[in-house]
């Protein structure tokens, strides 16, 4: 049906209605005083999502922009790094790593399983002289929907004493607890279609004391992504580049309703979404792609036997209006993903969950009698208040 | 008066109503067919605004990463260019330039007057080792509304036989005609919020047959902006990286009113404007900044006797609700600028000339008769009908 359709892919997510009505605001100038009011604010409200006295800055650019720019920002041509790759996003800061001439040690995992800490562990206790310089993982691995346990690999990164931690938390800000202080995390990078609840556009580095230390050495080329200028700027309540105004009406919006609804309220509503969805799998027989207790509170891979997932994607769009994510290379067509991130309610995912068993029933695929997916999906709902 | 802001300043420029309800959609997915129909489209649109057969690629970033792509996409450390500089912007091309290790020449002129041609034709033809690879220069001079002669200047590009010419169009385009392939420029940077009628967030790169080929031995690093990966994505009407998807909506609604009104017509408008604001500027004895006839379509300065800018510009905020811009660096205070670019009209014109004209007859130091700028503005928008 026309405008209908429901976004449930690990992004872009759904947005607010109130926070689409600022993207159709007329823009102001981005030197005015009314824009630097925003900026001042937004800015606070980034420190609060992150759990950081740090600075966090925004720039116009996906997810990718942020990340490179923790990377470019922060180290030198020829600098030794791990680099964990269980995943497309992993690969992804592998490729950016090798891109800028880093010395990258690639820690892989089998994508659906989550990365093994005790291989970063390892390896930055057997260097002794110390030329590591950063440790660069993906938390939500969105390609397979797995958790990475970015708390203890930082904890291994900080006993090391010189490497920072560069984190992509662009699917798990604002899904699960990051205390970006507390983990001792230098180096995080998000963007806005995701937990943020905003159409995609702007994205977000948060950078600590030691990442700005490394800076200070940092030899990488680097202009638009430069974030010594960014925070010269953001001193002032402002951006070196023309920013993407629009976007930070809704990003002002937006997470002033986060801030109503509590960090601890959203990290909950995502964990309980994300059981009853594994639940609702469970129950009709659809078997979970990510490794037991290693799932993502964004997204629910799943992966159907005897029937090609896009067989199942293409339906559920076609008569549900429910945009579900398909497999990215050599998953395509092996596993779905369901996206829990963001604006999503009860309502969501019982409509996902129901209409996946409708269809595998119309299909002739379902593995259990009708009603046991949603039954198992409500039962947590109710359990979970 | 709220919400009553009219933006008279070189971007963001007012953004018409259809192309703002477009941005309060709701996203779409970037990797759907619906979407790929709006790359399609737009692709073609930004071709024909280009005047060119060449590859025009979108960036989710300000018209600056534009610039920096066109820069390390085709250029590798060491190259000698020639980077015009008689203003903020071509300034920053100079930084960006030696940010990324660039052998450069810059060739001044002063604030408010036009880059020399010769300049450029002398060195490229004492270049007979063709050890110059660019000339980077800025077409519409934003901080001093000054129009720099590419035509001719990437005339003296082209006979050189080897460098490429890489134009910041970012005031420019859709302001003043500008055939990409039969002036022969091989680089064109520009950005949303300008003559594009859409706020900010998107820039553009057009990328001729030789600038590709500067491109398949440039070593610059770079990955968020390295445009094979965006040609390679066009070429199945995607993106890279997730694009901001409602400033697409917004660029496919404001290009289809472009092509409604013709190229032609937009120029003209453009032209006529400037004009009737000269004339303005003229009859009330306000001296312009630009030097006679190389004056911008997109802006015109001015440069009031015995009153600093600021107080002008405060007051018809204040007083009129219009925004005008400052003057940058050494500027601040002497100039101020009027942005007549992209969706403006005659009131547009007649208001601004009206405000200035009763702001200093208010402060006692309008030069001449009250009236004598505004009838000097309505004669000219009279006879170019």
């Amino acid at each position: 049906m026309q405008d209908k359709l429901n976004l449930m892919i690990p992004g872009p997510t759904p947005v607010p209605e109130n926070v689409l009505r600022c993207m159709s605001k007329h823009p102001i100038g981005h030197r005015s005083g009314e824009f630097q009011a925003i900026v001042k604010k937004t800015t606070e409200q980034l420190k609060w999502l992150h759990q950081t006295r740090s600075d966090v800055l925004t720039i116009t650019g996906s997810g990718t922009a942020a990340m490179e720019a923790g990377i470019v920002n922060t180290l030198s041509k020829g600098d030794k790094v791990l680099c964990g790759d269980n995943g497309k996003f992993g690969e992804r800061w592998v490729k950016v790593s090798k891109a800028y001439g880093l010395n990258v040690k690639v820690i892989k995992g089998e994508w659906g399983k989550p990365l093994h800490p005790n291989q970063f562990k390892k390896l930055l206790e057997e260097d002794t002289n110390k030329e590591i310089k950063a440790v660069i993982l993906t938390h939500s691995e969105t390609s397979t929907g797995v958790l990475n346990d970015l708390q203890t690999i930082s904890k291994y990164v900080k006993n090391h004493g010189k490497a920072i931690t560069i984190a992509d938390c662009v699917t798990s800000l604002g899904a699960c607890n990051i205390p970006m202080d507390e983990w001792g995390i230098d180096v995080i990078a998000s963007g806005s279609q995701k937990g943020y609840m905003i159409p995609p556009g702007l994205s977000f580095v948060a950078m600590g004391e030691r990442a700005w230390e490394a800076n200070s050495h940092s030899d990488l080329p680097k202009f638009y992504l430069d974030l010594k200028q960014y925070l010269k700027t953001v001193n002032n309540d402002s951006n070196p580049f023309t920013p993407a105004i629009n976007l930070y009406f809704a990003l002002e919006a937006s997470l002033s309703m986060m801030q109503t609804e509590g960090l601890n309220n959203i990290f909950k509503r995502h964990t309980r979404h994300q059981i009853a969805t594994q639940a609702g799998m469970k129950g009709m027989g659809l078997p979970l792609f990510a490794e037991e207790n290693h799932g993502s509170p964004a997204i629910t891979a799943v992966m159907p036997k005897n029937i090609d997932a896009e067989i199942i994607r293409k339906s559920i769009k076609d008569d549900f209006d429910i945009l579900l994510a398909g497999g990215q290379d050599h998953l395509k067509g092996k596993i779905f993903r369901i996206g829990h991130l963001g604006f999503v309610n009860d309502r969501d995912i019982i409509s996902v969950v129901g209409a996946l068993e409708s269809t595998l029933h119309n299909m002739g695929k379902l593995q259990s009698p009708i009603g046991q997916g949603i039954s198992a999906t409500i039962a947590v709902l109710n359990d979970q208040q």
